[in-house]
């Protein structure tokens, strides 16, 4: 059939290739008619070369190449040249092919939307449907590329620290505690089913129990929920596990893998060790558990400062048990009147019963509070909130969690738009001790804030019957320019805190019997202390690329309804595969 | 909580470790109380060391001594010393820690079997049951690591090549043709169902058509099948695919790959290039398309001198259109008349309806059949059969599918019972050249030999209406001492012939677009040629680890009825998580 063998790819032509026969194989990117000869951008996944047929010298292949047209698949034979007109802005520039033979590898129908570099030509429905075209446009390969090397970057180093990568199952067992199951009906026990993992956790510490000491995996995970823009059905994680260890020797290592990574996949050189914040300091100083570190706008608690204003809306908040907060942007001063209206309006969507401002400029300070501030407290408050010359600041007052909420988004609000955020920047931070567990309002009972094999703080066992929601766990975030992109804990070794965690969740003997028996089970055997982390790996592959979309570094992904547009699935099946299944549908 | 540090691991105490402060980690393997001294076997992962507690020197450490038991978890502070009485069975032998503080870091009840190192001491149901104790026996987990060495150097290997390794969904289409699909169902779209892959097949071959050119992934596939004891619902391969290419690219890189696993994973060399051999030549050759060639024993056909025998039943064979074969076992004339019944009673239980014998000795030439066979055409029988002085012969006749089946059997057999099979050697085969399709009797229907996006060996495109059957494919096998561990094909990637050989399936108009219409599609905008291949993951292991169970090579297996003990999946689901699917049971 094929007489021909590929000799280069259209990405690697250069100047020292002149005079060479060679065979390069690819689709026909751009085909132009001038002055007698025919032109061809040969495209393939490493690059562009420009084909020449002269009907003169090879009329066969001018035949062939008359018929030619646009995503039609070629082999071309013929001697590479230095170009005539050297084209600066292709790194193959230099070289051009005239084409001896050709060989028609595959015809192209007329195709639904047009297939450019740098631009999406179509709208993402019909791109997804043919997702096979939009990949020829360039971005998606790069991203999947890009996501092979992450991937080959973490599994070279987690092999090099003596962890094992470990497939755990797919077809596992429904304990629906937080998201939603996927299931998968059993054929031979009619009336039961797998789940699809919503992580490997159980696994994972079962691999511990059994000895394994260092095990990881890059897992695939599903939940069935809902899904927002960044979420896709199945999504994966580098989910990491070591027995005998503590964060001191974990975080480490996982500094280390970042390093790795962000080394093989981007060239850059990563600072290491990162900073560490507890959670509470983190909601104190920036109103939220993931701040973004690559730019300042500290928060200030002003309640002191409030109190000694004259603004009875900051005594009557202060009386309520809430808080007054600011942050200080450095040369706010030039923000406009206009501006700031937008920005109340904003703080207002948010929830925030409005925006305090201040400036300080060389005219002197003003206010949109200065009437409650007598001159003594302006410099109070000046000093407090560390406004310099030129700079404004920003004031909200209400409950405590709502003023975080409006701040933290203020201030990435204004880094956005005052442009604060420097490219290229990385910046990590460990965020520790978050709460043990969080009440759940909807459905009125306690839940765990991570998960419930997360070991309390040891220290505050004894808050657990009183005040568990003062509880501290051992667990921590890795957070990566305002994205959360690794969580993990110190796990619970010990059978009976296990059961006491379960219990205190509400889960009955029963349950937690039925649900997790067997890992109860487990931990009487002899389970070594053990720790563990799971990084999100879209996520990273997402700051990698630059990209808010997960579907843009999944190679096939999912719409927000959890279809597939291209193969059309979820599908309706047969009837005999429902009867196999014994399942019918109502 | 934790006060220590782990220094090292119970496996790296070596002389050089004398008069180390040292912190070990690790369960209680052995205890012996001796001359007021306690002695521990402390193992983990890595190995055993010997700890001392001494009552005189360390009250406290001896104390908790007293009170371990069996699998006990523990971390040992003390100072490594020579060992008096050294032990030359382990690679620590030479040392022993005394043990200035021991951290009880986790109790253990009685076990429900004993951990051995060696032996599997409890039935199989128990031991997966409890997983993770029979992991701590050793062999499992050294399996384990075997696989991901074997995944690493296939990783890097693929990588250095060029491979890019991309996840494909989990959530995919069901198109069931062969094997049953597992389901899922949508909540979104109540009464659809996602299938879990049999294989990334079409999507791999999607990622060639939006020019990716070389893809690999160490894909997780499913099958809803009743087990046989080398089968699990989930099972892993290395799947690749190449664009541009044929065998003559592929073969190579398979090979490569092959010797950097071996080399990774075993510290074995290979030699390549594999040999090759058709599908044809294989049957005539074995009997099979998969022979071991760790041992000869050929078959040879003898219809030509079993027509100038006297034996009506050969006549009536080869009249029949069937065939005489036999194969020559070296030094087989030790074999008694019992083993001779034995055979023969061996072969009749596999549907042969006779074995005749012959054997050359000093005494002269003896046979089974001798009076069927004048003198002269002894000597032509021997020659064709290459018999030497005290060689035995077999020979069967019958249909030639029979025949063929027959004799591998007995081949393997004989090879068994003979040890005519070298330990630790790995024999390689490429065998080509597969049938297109193949009659299944049972459903009165054509199928794909391999999978119906396997090209046709474009050579017999002709025989598609008439004579089907003996249509030859663009594929093939890798075979390993007697185990297909990988297989291939060329792929169609002309949409006119695929839509062809779905017709000459069978499969109408319609059910070609309900299942692979996105398929048929993509075929159209510009296809390259391509051509992958799908290793069988686990069978590798198998092989490398010595087993014939592929429970054995995977962490969490599940039981022939698709059952997993330790965590009793599948399990029942509660109402709500049906009545979201709109399922119910009948």
């Amino acid at each position: 059939m094929v007489t021909f063998r590929r000799t280069h790819t259209c990405g690697e032509m250069r100047e020292k290739h002149a005079g060479h026969e060679v065979v390069l194989c690819g689709w026909v990117h751009r085909l132009r008619n001038l002055g007698g000869l025919i032109f061809i951008d040969l495209r393939d996944r490493f690059g562009i070369t420009q084909i020449i047929l002269d009907p003169k010298k090879t009329p066969a292949a001018y035949a062939i190449g008359e018929n030619l047209g646009l995503e039609y698949v070629i082999a071309v034979k013929g001697k590479a040249s230095i170009r005539q007109d050297p084209n600066p802005n292709m790194p193959t520039g230099q070289i051009e092919i005239f084409a001896d033979e050709i060989f028609l590898l595959s015809e192209a129908e007329a195709l639904p939307f047009q297939i450019s570099d740098t631009r999406a030509e179509a709208n993402e429905e019909i791109r997804l449907e043919y997702r096979y075209l939009d990949m020829r446009r360039g971005p998606i390969l790069s991203n999947l590329i890009l996501r092979h090397k992450v991937m080959m970057a973490a599994r070279k180093f987690m092999d090099s620290e003596g962890f094992i990568e470990v497939s755990t199952p797919m077809l596992g067992k429904s304990t629906p505690e937080g998201a939603r199951d996927y299931l998968v009906p059993s054929r031979i026990y009619p009336g039961t089913f797998y789940a699809l993992p919503q992580s490997p956790q159980m696994f994972k510490q079962i691999l511990m129990i059994g000895g394994l000491d260092r095990y990881f995996q890059i897992a695939t995970c599903f939940r069935d929920e809902d899904l927002r823009h960044d979420r896709q059905p199945e999504f994966s994680q580098i989910d990491i596990e070591m027995s005998f260890a503590t964060q001191e020797e974990l975080f480490p290592i996982i500094e280390r893998l970042m390093q790795a990574i962000f080394q093989d996949a981007k060239g850059v050189q990563i600072k290491t060790p990162f900073r560490r914040m507890t959670y509470a300091e983190c909601m104190e100083k920036y109103g939220c558990d993931k701040p973004d570190l690559r730019f300042g706008m500290p928060l200030k608690r002003l309640d002191d400062l409030a109190q000694k204003s004259t603004f009875t809306v900051f005594h009557d908040v202060l009386k309520g048990g809430g808080t007054v907060k600011g942050l200080t942007v450095k040369g706010g001063a030039d923000i406009s009147r206009k501006e700031m209206s937008e920005l109340e309006a904003f703080v207002q969507s948010l929830g925030a019963k409005g925006l305090a401002w201040l400036k300080l400029q060389e005219a002197g300070f003003t206010s949109s509070i200065a009437k409650f501030l007598p001159d003594s407290l302006q410099k109070e408050w000046v000093q407090r909130l560390e406004m310099e010359m030129q700079d404004a600041a920003f004031v909200v007052a209400g409950p405590t969690k709502k003023v975080n909420q409006v701040l933290d988004h203020l201030r990435r609000h204004l880094a956005k738009k005052r442009a604060l955020i420097p490219k290229e920047s990385y910046e990590f931070l460990w965020v520790t001790d978050f709460p043990l567990f969080t009440f759940n309002e909807e459905e009125n009972r306690m839940e765990s804030e991570h998960h419930p094999f997360t070991s309390p703080n040891l220290e505050d066992l004894h808050l657990i019957e009183e005040n568990p929601l003062k509880m501290r766990s051992s667990s921590y975030d890795l957070v990566l320019n305002g994205y959360e992109i690794a969580s993990g804990s110190q796990r619970i070794h010990d059978g009976k805190l296990q059961e006491a965690i379960f219990a205190r969740l509400g889960l009955s003997q029963e349950e937690r019997k039925a649900k997790f028996g067997f890992f109860i089970d487990a931990l009487k055997y002899g389970t070594p202390p053990h720790i563990g982390v799971a990084l999100g790996l879209d996520r990273m592959i997402m700051i990698f690329a630059n990209t808010d979309s997960i579907r843009d570094v999944v190679a096939f992904p999912k719409t927000h309804k959890a279809q597939d547009l291209m193969t059309k699935a979820p599908s309706q099946v047969n009837e005999v595969q429902l009867k196999e299944l014994k399942l019918s549908i109502k």
